[in-house]
C-alpha cells in the first residue's frame, strides 16, 4: 500500500525562520510530500539558502526533490548532494522572491538507496529598496523618495506640497493680481517644466475702459494628447463672458485681443509629465478718440495722428486771442479721451482779445501751464 | 527680554519619520533650541539625511546650528548654507549611528540679518547585518550566522547541535564504549579543532583482569591558560577510584598505566577556542604469574619466561609416564594463569606407566589434544 504524507504549512508573517527536511537531521521518510507556503508583508521581499543538502540523486531531480516557487513561477529544482549537467543543488546560492511570497515544495519518492538526511534551509524577509526601482515609467515620487523597512514615501522641494496622492508636489500659485498696465507671468519654474498635481490662477485687472491684449512667449509646451483636446495638462483663458482654450501642445496659441479690462489665466497639471510650461506677455490698450479738428487760432497739444483712453489734449488760443467757454475767459482748456472713443467735450473757441487785456496776465505762460498738467498726469 | 523656546520631543519607536525645523517652510523663529531624540529597536541602527538646508551662516556654526549626536558622540554639526573651510553643511551626507539611538539638536539665536528657511531632516531604522560584522575577536556564531530584519541567529552544520547558549555547535559524543582489548579514540574531529560547550565520556571496559594502558597521540592541544589549570576545557580520566588530570596545554600526558580493566574519558570544551585536540590509544595487558617449575618427566607447552592473565599451560608427561591428577588418570592437563598472577592449580606429577598400560591409548597424541586446546583458546 503507498501511503504518501501530503503537508502544507503556512508560514505567515514570519519575518524569518528554518525549515528543514522531515526528521531532519535523520534520513528524511520515503513517500513524503511537504510544503512550506511563506509570505512576509508588502514592502518586503523572501530570500531563502540552504545550510545543508543532501537528497537522493536522480536524473532531472524525477526522485526526491525540492522545488522553490513563487508567483507561480519555479525559481529552482534542487536534488542530489552535488551539481551535475541536469541537476542542480543549491550550494551557496540565495534565491530571491520578486513578490512578497515563497513556496518551497519537498517531495520524496517510494524508496531510497541510499539514506539521505534532507536538508535544512534559512529564509527571511528583505526590504524592498523602492526608491531605488521603478516600477513603471514614471518615477514613484515626483521630487524625492525616502525609503525605510517596510515601506518607503515622498517629500518635496523646498517651495513646494506633497499632493494629496503622496506622490506628485504642487505649488501654491493663486495668490497674483496684476495691476499694472502691461507685464509679464509665466507656470512656475518657466522654462523649467511646470509642477505637477497644480491648479493656477492667475488674474490681471487694468483700470476700466483698457483692453487687454495677451501674447505667448513661443517657447511653449503644455502636456497634451493626439487625439483627445487637452485631457492632461490645459490653459485656459476667461474674459468677462468670454473664454478662450484650453491650450496644450507645443505651439503657442496666437495673440489674444480681449475687450475686456480684467482676465483670468486658469493653468492645471496633472500629475505626471515634465513638460516647459508657457509664458504670457500682456498689454493693455484704452479707445482710440479720433484727433479734434482745431478751432480758428487754437493751439491743439499735443498733435497726434490718433488718441487713447485717457490721453489729454491742451486748447491753448495764439497770440491776441483768448479762450472762451461758457462766457469765461480761460488760459486753456483739456480734452480727454474718454472709454467709449469720443472726447470729453469740444474745443472752446479762440475769441479776438479785448482792448483791456494786460499782457501782464500771461506771465504764467500757458505753455507751461501745459507742461506742468502733464507732469501731473 | 530674552525668550527662549527649549523643547524636547522623544522620538521613541518609530522607524522613520520627518524632523523640520519650527515652522518649516516658513523660516524658523529665533532663540529656539529644540531637540529630537530618535531612538529605534535594538538590532538597528539610525540613518539621517537632509532633504533641505538653509540656516543663518556664523563663524565655526556659533550662533545658529543643527547638531547631530550619539553616544555622547557629535557625529555632525552643520549651520549655513554652503560648505566652508570653517563650517559644513549637510548636503547629500548619510549620517548613521553605531547603535540604536541617535539625537538632533536645533538651536538659533536671538537674532537673524536674514530670513532663514530653515531644514527638513528625515531618518528611519537600518537593519545590523550582525553576521557580517564581528562584536569581538570571536564570531557571533561558531558554525552558521543567519541575518534577518532586527537581529540574527546561529545554526550548525550537520551532525552539531546548537548549545542553549544559541551560538556555538556541541555534539553529542558519549554513546561509546570500548570492549576490545585495544583500540583508539579521539576528540571529535581530531584533528581539525573539536567542538565546542561539548561535554564528552568515553568508557573503556575490557575483561576484567586486564589492566589498561593509555597512551596519547603526540598530536594534544586542548586549550588552557598559563596561571590557571585548565579552566577552559580539560582531559580526565577515571579509573576506579583513581583520577588521572585534568589534563590541557600543548603536551600530550605521559602514558598512563592503570590497575584497572575500565577507565572512563571525560573530555570537556568550553564556548570558544579552536584547538586540536586528542587521540588515546589504549591496550590490555593482564597480570604475570611466574613461570611455574616443571615437575620430575613432565612436559609444559608453551615454554615462555612469563605469562599474563588468561595464558594457558599444557601439562604432558614423557613417553613411558602418565598424569596423575586427583587418583585419576589423564592425557593431559591444563593451567591457566589468573588474574591476580597465580596459576590456577600446581601441575600434577607424573608417574612411570602401569604394566597394563597399551601403546594403544596413546593414538590420541596429548600434542594433537594440545593443539586443538589452544585453537579453541
Amino acid at each position: 500500500m503507498l501511503l504518501v504524507l501530503l503537508l502544507s504549512l503556512a508560514v505567515d508573517g514570519q519575518m524569518f525562520g528554518t525549515l528543514k527536511s522531515p526528521d531532519f537531521p535523520d534520513p528524511y521518510p520515503r513517500d513524503t510530500v511537504l510544503r512550506w507556503n511563506l509570505s512576509v508583508p508588502d514592502g518586503f521581499r523572501i530570500k531563502l539558502y540552504f545550510s545543508h543538502f543532501h537528497l537522493e540523486p536522480s536524473y532531472l531531480c524525477e526522485y526526491d526533490y525540492v522545488k522553490v516557487e513563487a508567483e507561480e513561477e519555479v525559481l529552482a529544482l534542487f536534488c542530489g548532494g552535488e551539481e551535475t549537467d541536469t541537476e542542480a543543488v543549491p550550494d551557496q546560492k540565495i534565491i530571491t522572491s520578486s513578490r512578497n511570497s515563497m513556496s518551497l515544495l519537498f517531495s520524496s519518492d517510494f524508496s531510497n538507496e541510499e539514506r539521505y538526511s534532507g536538508f535544512m534551509a534559512h529564509y527571511s524577509a528583505v526590504d524592498v529598496d523602492e526608491c531605488s526601482e521603478r516600477t513603471d515609467e514614471d518615477l514613484l515620487c515626483d521630487h524625492l523618495c525616502h525609503n525605510y523597512i517596510g515601506g518607503y514615501y515622498c517629500s518635496c522641494r523646498h517651495g513646494y506640497l506633497l499632493h494629496f496622492d503622496n506622490h506628485t508636489c504642487r505649488v501654491e500659485c493663486s495668490d497674483g493680481v496684476f495691476r499694472e498696465r502691461s507685464g509679464e507671468f509665466s507656470s512656475v519654474d518657466f522654462p523649467s517644466p511646470y509642477p505637477k498635481s497644480s491648479a493656477c490662477s492667475y488674474r490681471i485687472e487694468v483700470d476700466p475702459g483698457f483692453k487687454l491684449l495677451l501674447q505667448f512667449d513661443p517657447r511653449f509646451e503644455v502636456e497634451d494628447h493626439p487625439d483627445i483636446s487637452c485631457p492632461y495638462d490645459h490653459l485656459k483663458i476667461t474674459t468677462g463672458s468670454k473664454e478662450f482654450g484650453p491650450f496644450c501642445g507645443n505651439q503657442p496659441p496666437a495673440e489674444i485681443q480681449t475687450d475686456s479690462n480684467v482676465a483670468t489665466v486658469f493653468f492645471h497639471s496633472d500629475n505626471s509629465g515634465e513638460n516647459l510650461g508657457w509664458r504670457i506677455t500682456y498689454t493693455s490698450t484704452g479707445s482710440k478718440c479720433r484727433a479734434p479738428e482745431a478751432p480758428p487760432n487754437a493751439l491743439l497739444t499735443p498733435v497726434q495722428s490718433e488718441y487713447s483712453f485717457k490721453d489729454h489734449i491742451v486748447v491753448t488760443c495764439s497770440p491776441g486771442f483768448t479762450l472762451m467757454k461758457d462766457g469765461e475767459n480761460l488760459d486753456y482748456y483739456q480734452l480727454e479721451c474718454q472709454s467709449e472713443g469720443s472726447w470729453s467735450s469740444s474745443p472752446p473757441q479762440c475769441q479776438k482779445a479785448d482792448r483791456g487785456g494786460d499782457a501782464l496776465c500771461f506771465t504764467s505762460s500757458p505753455i507751461t501751464a501745459h507742461i506742468s498738467l502733464i507732469l501731473i498726469n
